[in-house]
Parts: C-alpha cells; structure tokens; sequence
C-alpha cells in the first residue's frame, strides 16, 4: 500500500464556483457570511468570486462588494476567477491573493464554454499572468474537462498534457485537473493528473472532482495515491443540487474532510464547525444539503440518543 | 499501482436486504418481476428473500411465494437468509442455491439485533451450516458491523478476524465484510477485510459497503486493490431512501458497475438494463432513485440532444 499524504489542503470553491451556478443571485452579505464561516472552521485557501461579465454570470456582478466586505484572517487565501484583462484590473484593486483563469482539455467544450480555441485562450491568459505575477499574485489554472468532455466524450490524458505545458510555459504556478462533468473513475483521473505532474510539481497540481455519477471520493482517494494533496472542494456540494435531475454537482467539502479524517490525514477544518457553514447556506438558498457526510451527522445530531 | 482484479462478481442484495427495509410490505409479483429484470440485467447471484419470523420482518412473510414465483435462469444463484434451523427448514423446501447466515463484530450490535452474544449466535449458526452443506447448500456468512457500530464506535479488525475465525469453524464457505452503518473509510476498511483474509480465500471474501456517508465506492476502489472481487450491491440503492434523514442505503449496483466499467472491469451486467430494473422497482414504490449514476443517465437519456 502506498504511503498517503499526512496533510491534505482543500480549496473552498463554494463561494464562486457554488453560488455562481444559483439560478437567483445570494445577496452580498450571504456570501460574505459564508467566507467567514468557512474560514472560522479552518478553510485555509477560499476562492471567492468572479471577475467577469455582469452580462454573462449576474450572480457574481456584487464581486467588489464582497471582496471589500470580508474581515480577512491572517494565513488565508482568497482568489478570484479572472478570464481576461479586463477582469484582471477589475480584480486588482479588490487585492487577491490569487487569481484563477479557466482552460480546458476539449477544444469543443473551450469553443462553447470561452468561445475561443485552447490556443486562443492561452493567449488571452498570457497578459493576465504576466499582470498578476508582476503584481506579486499567484496564478492558478483550471483545466476543464480533463477527463471527459460533454460534447467529445472521453478526453485522451495527451491532451492535458499539452494544455499543462502551454499554462506553463505563460507563466502559470498551478494547475487544477477538473473533471467538470463527473464522468472519471479512478485510473482515469491518476492518467490525467500523471500528465500535468509533467510539468507542474506535486505541490502545484490539484484535483477537482464533481460527484454527478458518485465517483468524486473514489477520485480523491486514488489521486491521493500519487501523492498529491490539493483538492477544490464546495461546502455542503454547493454548485448542484442533489435532487434535481442529473445534478452536476462539486464534491462536498464535509465528505472529503471526513475521508481525509477517516484516512488519519490532516486538514486543519473543523468538521462540525464546516457542516454548521454548509447548513447555513442552504438554510438561505432553501435547499438540502448536499452532503452525505453533513445530511448523517446533521440527522445524528437530532436524533434521540440511544 | 497494484493491478485490479479483471472480473468482479456484484451479489444483488435489494430484493432482500433493500425491500426488507421498506416500511409497507412489496407485494410479492413486484418482487418476482424484480428478480426476473436482475437476472435479466446479467446479475448472476441474488439474494432473494429472508426466512425470518413474519412476526419480526412482515417485510419478507412472502418468502416461499417468492421463490416459488422466479423462473430461474441457469448459471443465477439464488440466496436467502436464514437465522436459524427453524428458517432453514422452511428455505430448503424453496431449493435455494445458497443461504446467508448474519453474525456481527460488534457485541453490542449481536445483542440488540439478533438477541445473543456472539458466541451465542456462531452456536445457533452450526446446526444451519451443518444442515445446508449436507444439502449442498452453500453458507454465507456475513459480518456485520464489521468496521463500526452505532453502540461501541469503531471495531478494530481483531475483532473481525475472531468472528471470520469461528465462522470459518463451523463450516461457513464465505464471509461478506460488512459496513453496516457506512462510516468505513479506505484504510479501516482494508484492514477488515486484510483480518477476514486471514480465515478466508480471496474468492470467498466480499465487501458490503452503505453509502450513509458518502464512501462506499471509495472503499470499494480500496478494496479491488487488495483483490477483493465479490461485493453485495442494491440496485438503484434499495435499503435506504437518498432523501431520508441520515438514510443508510446499500451502495447502488449501479454506481459500483459503472465504477467499475471506468476501471476496465468485466462484470457481465448491462448497465442500461439495470438503471431500468432500478426504475421500475422506485416507480413502484413511488421513491426517488438512490443511485446517482441512474440519475445521471436518466437525465442524460431525457435531455434534448445538444
């Protein structure tokens, strides 16, 4: 059996990459709220909103209000989702610690998700790294669709091999491997992280699972096996709803804490403060809780003792 | 990385072990109808009933019209629980292929849930095994709580490999490793299985993983890497209703095929044909579909084409 990482850092996504997928935008200090709680239970690493369009992604049109009303804690990053320059100098003035811009491994799915190529998208992403690395921010890259693609199908490990060397070469300090549409297993998703470890350090590269077919913690817990110990995960599964049809889902933050814990791996999170931030949030959004983990010890919690 | 098995046998449990936990009993042609679209689907071992007291499981009073109503297709096993000699005595005459006795780790557990201590339930068990294997019957044994109890918290594996011991001592030919209240994570669950290894053949050992806290294919991908390549599922997760508080569901045979399908792993089961024998049986009892792969492909065979 291989050795597992002893410490393991969780990228809360719930903020952006949850609220943004809300039919009705969360008001400002919701978010906020949020932040702080994730932060009180022990979130080292938060991504808070987006820098783009108004026009495109409403839900995030509050993102200087947000980024202004956070009390920040010492030792804590907070990102945000840049896609161009335009939303760089957005961004700036709100002071990230780290800014994120999104790729992909599909040229079909880059064409409709940013309506460009993936080499075009890396060229829009040049100025915003070399912006950000010369303002002293850390730059983190998404790969979307690592693994399979909604209109290609499966992705071939190749081709996140040539997207992490092109986010390289510009410039780019980490790469996250998103399986978008949940469709990875486990030997499929360990190919698609052993082609960005070509060009990125374990320490730079992480895994982002989505729990639409159950197989987020299975992924988890074999990208744990090479080593690597960076995941984004969204508090209570924010980002889909577990009982609508065909919910594309993040995995739940509290079910990747209990794994970790159950596995003896450190985290630093609070588990029942974070099923505390994670029922919050749903209580304001009006819906149940997407987590496995919070859902049995939320019901433990209420029931009886026998 | 360890190789995985190549071929992986799924013991179908819902008919039994789902449809007992049903509030209102299922009428026995819906039962029947069930059985018929497993095997259909390439299920080729179905636990199919219980031979317990109608008195204490109303839920299966319709045993013997069960096993009488099934066309049985060669090559199927047919297993039914039985307690004790009283059950066996009624299962033999339904010509069962193989019975299923229930022990447990835990002696709390054993206590409240079948009267006894365990070593008072492994006395009752003898004359059963003895009975069935002079039928040639072949006898199952499985462990319950065998990674965790609501009563005593966690189990340590000894306490496993002493149970797999007097199991295996009078006469049980195969041992499930049970995570009755799902709070197993990989390495814990490795270890149950690594004790009952120790009494067992890698053919005659399987996993029986609930999904309560979100682990059950992760323990699964941990457990295919120890060789493990029997585990009990439920279709359509059968045993627990996804949208139940603190809901303490059998891991789905869905989710499980379509791990492994993504991990390059012969199963014979054709997952189309399974997601509808799930559907049909959650239409009949009016619930939403535990199995998030079902979910998923449902939706997907729903949507427009894109």
């Amino acid at each position: 059996m291989s050795p597992l990482p002893s410490r393991v850092t969780l990228v809360e996504v719930g903020p952006r990459d949850g609220l943004q997928n809300e039919k009705q935008p969360v008001a400002a200090a919701h978010k906020i709220a949020l932040v702080h709680a994730l932060q009180g239970a022990g979130l080292r690493e938060i991504e808070v909103t987006s820098f783009v369009s108004p026009k495109w992604v409403p839900q995030m049109a509050d993102n200087a209000e947000v980024m202004a009303g956070i009390t920040r804690q010492p030792g804590v990053r907070y990102s945000v989702l840049t896609p161009n320059l335009k939303g760089w100098e957005a961004a700036v003035a709100t002071r990230p610690d780290e800014i994120v811009v999104f790729g992909a491994a599909s040229e079909a799915f880059s064409q409709r998700n940013i309506n460009c190529s993936i080499a075009e998208s890396i060229e829009r992403f040049a100025p915003v790294v070399q912006a950000a690395r010369a303002a002293g921010v850390k730059v983190r890259a998404a790969i979307s669709c690592a693994v399979g693609c909604p209109y290609e199908g499966d992705i071939a490990p190749e081709r996140v091999e040539l997207v992490a060397r092109l986010m390289s070469g510009i410039g780019v300090q980490h790469v996250g491997v998103a399986d978008t549409i949940g469709v990875g297993t486990p030997r499929r998703v360990q190919a698609a992280l052993e082609a960005a470890l070509r060009h990125f350090p374990i320490d730079e590269v992480s895994g982002h699972f989505h729990d639409t077919y159950g197989m987020a913690l299975a992924n988890v817990y074999a990208s744990l096996e090479l080593g690597i110990h960076t995941f984004d995960t969204s508090v209570s599964g924010l980002g889909g709803c577990p009982y609508a049809k065909g919910a594309t889902g993040n995995v739940a933050t509290e079910d990747v804490v209990y794994l970790l814990q159950g596995l003896g791996i450190d985290t630093g999170i609070d588990l029942d403060a974070l099923i505390d931030a994670g029922a919050a949030i749903r209580a304001v959004l009006g819906q149940p809780n997407g987590s496995r983990v919070a859902r049995a010890l939320l019901a433990r919690r209420s029931a009886p003792a026998s």
